[in-house]
């Protein structure tokens, strides 16, 4: 069952990428490539002499001491003891000369902690278990001492046993003993590890470790608050180390690496976790292309072996092309389905609503192409997305069939096809069973529709039983050419940066920084996987006086603030750029994990508490005495409901 | 100058143990073990083609661009260039084709940042610079271009020119660009890289990142506060991983590792941090022994090949043995001059003192002999030391010399010499130019006086010239059976955790914890080097029974606090130990740096302060809004003085 372990430290030369395949694979495979990477020693310095699940054939006739949990018995003949690396069968010695022996093994609870010693004996022709990599063997023990006895368990340590999330995390010490908890953190540590040889060993890069005690950021409004024994001086948990590392730069450390661990306050949201942890990086004298090559390495290099290698360069698209393609600056570019800009055959239309939107300014009518989407698509589909753009992108959607006769209802969508039929098939390739959901209106709301109709349309289709998006696909993209700046939502007339405020203009746009600056392309670039953002960075400003200007005339900001940065960028700062890697997203998606709190150890709920230790908790007012703070209770009484069980609230 | 950075990398077979000697050391040495251990591409993805401090005469001929800080220009004929790596000499070209480059190079102030093409020359016959690892060839530039250009700063970038600390700190970004910075810096990068290849790839360690927004743990009076946005509930900050590492234990991860992040509140003291690194380590079914053995190993694999190779296994002494010979449990090992129990001399002596103390429970007499003391010291350093004791300890100090008639105006000290004489001399080996420092008293007091005194003694005699701790020296040193409870200092009738209350008693000593659990012994170990303590762990409780008794009965600690601790002992907790090595200081002691400030990039002064951005600082009543906190302003005038840029305070 267990030998992913081996797996996960050998590596195949033939990629399964499925975890099912990986725990039924069979022991001759996992030996091949023995010499390619060393296994630790998993039993030094213990008193074990070999892990439960490393026994084979070859070990029959060895001595062994064990030490493990014990995952069942069978009739108090045998017992099968469970380590971190697999499940072994001992076979409970039943003759009188044994009896203490026995009477520990047939009596201790299930998942009670066993020490175990005999020797490693092939098992009796026709009882072998070909399902597990230890299954051609047992053990006749000796000797058995009782560690530690389990008591009654909240659920079942079995990974096929269904439990809630919030039992889950609750007893998450109970629950990081599944394996695929178990594998999710090694393989988690296993390619943090392949990074920093990458980084360290190959590239000459230097880990250094920031301060997470420092100061409010111009904006940084989730930054958490620590209070200090000054009175009214905070610290603030940076959202990363984004100062610092260029500060680096401007000190000579030339190549910075470091898995930071960062901090956002952005109360209650799902998959989001108020710590989290970035692959920080950053270089001097670098470009653009300089960062991507680097990126394109590390990961092919720390990619696990038990999946398809990854292929470099990985493709690149602009902000714009992304957008007018995928609706997104993420795009999932595992399957097509791109958007199709109709516009032109359209010019002529007598349809009202098209006629409408192309006489406005970017008006665009804009489609996709479902293939197969009459195959798969029931009607009440058709009008779930329908409904889904009206309520959510407040655009209309109409489905266009080839044939004229499945136009439902729509007198509109029969006289579209009418008049441009012709021209809408060979432009958009469609087929017989195809399905086109089309759109009109200004060209970045219709294109934002259509992607995310883009992403509905590719859940509905996989339900219904057709594979969009192989999980064995890692589809990589680079998205880059952003706007430097965008209008500010709550006061379109102001700018605010795009990304942040230290990121340098494309230098083809520099000069329309002081005339049209909210045209400025930015030296920013993105790392898509699968539809997910797992990484940004940029080439940063290293000239004061540019920074100066942005900061204080573009982006009207408290220059004071960062008067220490821009002081630094005036004592010869060299140019330089960087990335942050979001970790816990990118396992998350290389381990398959529904969440990113299955690829952490010990993850906040949604509402950011530990559900195990009950953090955040009360504090005696004594105890913030020393930090010159009060509690400032809210009057309403919803909130004073939530603070029954505090000792005394003064102010209300 | 530079060729450190290669020592760094490759290290050499014949250690030399001084940064000054490897500032020094010549090309042909540092090229004999290239094979060893292969040096990182300094140049990948970037726009240079070799760092500043590499070239060599076997690069004569090559084309190379260069990128580097100016370090200084003679005479508008030569420039020295500078990066991470060392420095290069440029020839700044004379022609009057040449005259943009000249320009460029000649008006750039000092520390601007310059890229230069050209072509690797020997230097002409004579004009090589022996001390400079690049002193037999220099640049013939092409092309130059300035990529930034520095202003006037703060103080010039040379080692050698002092600077104060609160200067450094403040432009710690020019600070960093130090020789002495590169270099602690960097050997504290590869140090942990080694050491993560040691748990990681060599012992199959899980490097597992545990939480740091965290709740308070009973007794955390050190821990800081971060208000959450629910009303008066806070996370805390913790001081080490330890509840995590054992519920790791508890999930089956077996072996975990973290170079963690902790935190400690402490106000003002000097050499701590509030923020801080430890490698920190926990293993299921392994005993003390297990625990020494591999972090001796790892200290081994992981020390810098420029220092004298780690000698394993460490000596150890226990608890009692050390505060007997060293009146301390840190003991310096790197010298002798250890404390020597001389009552029995004194039995039936008549001098008062000594009769009174030897009278008492505890009572002793204890002396130590400084070898050489009447060459090195001088009286006034005598009379410093004794009243140093009586200042600190309250302990009366008796010099005495084996010759009588030095025993300055000391009749006491003449009639103990008459007395006990021969009996002094021959145990403590005194030879003609020792002093002997004799004190009596309570046994624990006596020493701890004379442990303070060996180091006062240490310090004068190395004043004075004597070299008594070879600072190439690194003498590790295991103490061990520490107390598992000391009396309260607040209430001595009380008792509490001599270090925390998850130390599993010594096995020996498991009854007495239920009898007289104050002379119990745990298992707890710390690792010393060269005096200061490096490190610490135990092997912990994994029975919940003894656990809830501990906590509960024996500490009267509110065990409700600890109830998932307590609750996951009860599921099969394996037994477990571990360590954690306070990295900061290691490195520090490893690179002969006079503070641990010296060994992070970006540390906090005394009182906490970033004196680069200026942090903790005020934030606007606002921005504590969402954490429901408001700032209780201290009534003093000299609280009120200090917040005097405040916007209001409500209260005073």
């Amino acid at each position: 069952m267990f030998c992913w372990l081996s797996r996960l430290y050998l590596g195949f030369s033939t990629p399964t990428g499925r975890i099912t395949h990986l725990i039924r694979s069979s022991l001759s495979r996992t030996l091949v490539l023995t010499s390619q990477r060393r296994i630790p020693e998993f039993s030094s310095f213990v008193a074990r002499t070999n892990t439960c699940g490393e026994l084979r054939s070859s070990h029959v006739g060895q001595e062994v001491t064990l030490c493990g949990w014990i995952q069942y018995r069978r009739q108090n003949i045998f017992l099968v003891l469970r380590d971190f690396h697999g499940l072994v069968q001992v076979v409970i010695p039943q003759e009188e000369s044994t009896a203490s022996v026995r009477k520990i093994l047939c009596e201790a609870p299930v998942e009670s902690v066993v020490q175990v010693s005999g020797t490693v004996i092939s098992r009796p022709p026709g009882q072998e278990n070909p399902k597990m990599p230890t299954g051609e063997i047992e053990i006749k023990v000796k000797t058995a001492e009782l560690l530690n006895s389990c008591k009654k368990l909240p659920f079942e340590i079995k990974d096929f046993v269904k439990k809630t999330e919030a039992l889950r995390l609750q007893y998450r010490y109970l629950d990081l003993r599944s394996f695929q908890m178990q594998y999710n953190l090694r393989l988690r540590s296993q390619m943090v590890m392949k990074m920093r040889e990458y980084l360290c060993n190959l590239h000459g890069f230097v880990d250094i470790e920031t301060p997470t005690l420092f100061k409010r950021t111009p904006g940084g409004a989730k930054e958490f608050v620590i209070p200090s024994r000054e009175p009214g001086k905070f610290y603030c948990l940076p959202q990363s180390p984004q100062q610092f590392k260029q500060l680096l730069m401007v000190g000579g450390l030339d190549r910075y690496f470091q898995v930071a661990r960062c901090y956002r306050d952005e109360g209650s949201r799902p998959d989001r976790q108020p710590e989290f942890t970035q692959i920080d990086i950053e270089m001097s004298f670098v470009d653009q292309t300089g960062i991507r090559s680097l990126i394109e390495g590390l990961l092919q290099y720390s990619w696990p072996i038990d999946k398809d290698p990854v292929v470099v360069p990985f493709p690149s698209l602009t902000f714009a092309e992304a957008l007018a393609s995928y609706g997104t600056d993420k795009p999932d570019t595992r399957f097509g389905m791109k958007i199709i800009d109709i516009s032109d055959l359209f010019r002529n239309t007598e349809v009202g609503f098209l006629q409408d939107a192309l006489s406005k300014p970017q008006g665009a009518v804009k489609a996709i192409r479902v293939s197969e989407g009459t195959k798969y698509l029931k009607r009440k589909d058709i009008d779930s997305i329908r409904k889904f753009a009206a309520d959510h992108f407040n655009q209309e959607v109409l489905p266009v069939f080839p044939e004229a006769n499945r136009n439902w209802n729509s007198p509109v969508a029969q006289s579209i096809l009418e008049e441009q039929r012709s021209g809408l098939i060979r432009l958009m390739e469609i087929r017989e069973d195809d399905v086109v959901l089309l759109t009109a209106g200004e060209h970045k709301k219709a294109c934002s529709a259509l992607g995310k109709l883009r992403l509905e349309c590719a859940d509905l289709l996989e339900a219904r039983g057709l594979v969009l998006r192989d999980p064995a696909l890692f589809s990589f993209l680079w998205v880059v050419d952003f706007p430097l700046f965008l209008p500010k939502e709550e006061n379109p007339g102001e700018l605010e940066s795009a990304h942040h405020p230290f990121t340098a203009p494309h230098p083809s746009d520099l000069q329309l920084l002081y005339t049209e600056p909210e045209k400025v392309r930015s030296q920013h670039y993105d790392l898509v996987l699968n539809g997910s953002e797992i990484g940004g960075g940029s080439i940063r400003i290293h000239d004061a006086e540019l920074q100066r200007y942005v900061l204080a005339t573009l982006l009207k900001e408290d220059v004071n603030l960062l008067s220490h940065l821009l002081q630094a960028l005036d004592f010869g700062a060299p140019p330089h750029g960087g990335i942050a890697l979001g970790l816990d997203r990118l396992i998350c998606l290389v381990t398959g994990a529904p969440s990113i709190r299955d690829v952490i150890a010990f993850p906040k709920s949604f509402r950011g508490h530990d559900l195990m230790s009950n953090a955040p908790d009360s504090l005696p007012p004594e105890e913030l005495k020393p930090y010159h703070i009060q509690v400032s209770w809210p009057a309403d009484s919803e909130a004073e409901k939530s603070s029954l069980n505090q000792p005394s609230h003064p102010e209300s």
